[in-house]
């Protein structure tokens, strides 16, 4: 079994309203030294073949495929150290 | 400047929906192994003040106040290493 963690982020370049509101929000809350805010997606993901090769690979399909719109979107991939 | 990242999580045990939809829809697409998604948050936090020390706190107060829902979520806290 292992436990990945994809980290899904934007692009630099892709405008983040998102992360422009939050920026916003802690400036009003009295946070006054932030400079910029991005937000993105995090997903623990636990995969029940033990082979971390073929993790990274399924992985990275799965990213592909469905976790991130490459077109705007960066992908990471974390596993765990290998035992 | 510090470039900091923070992760925020839902809480073993509160349901995720989400993670639960990606799951179904990993599986649909051919992705047999996967056994559990679990979706969660990524802020990446551009702070002016360099203090390390001081923007772990910072980050912390930002947290409990905005970006984490402390009920329901966890939260973590990146710092670059320091030089």
């Amino acid at each position: 079994m292992i436990e990945a963690r994809v980290t899904v982020t934007l692009k630099t370049g892709v405008l983040d309203p998102q992360g422009k509101a939050i920026e916003g929000a802690l400036a009003a809350l009295g946070f006054a030294d932030v400079g910029a805010v991005r937000q993105g997606k995090v997903f623990d993901i636990v995969l029940e073949d033990g082979d971390p090769q073929a993790a990274r690979a399924r992985l990275e399909a799965m990213c592909e495929k469905l976790l991130a719109n490459t077109v705007i979107e960066d992908y990471a991939i974390t596993l765990p150290p290998a035992r």
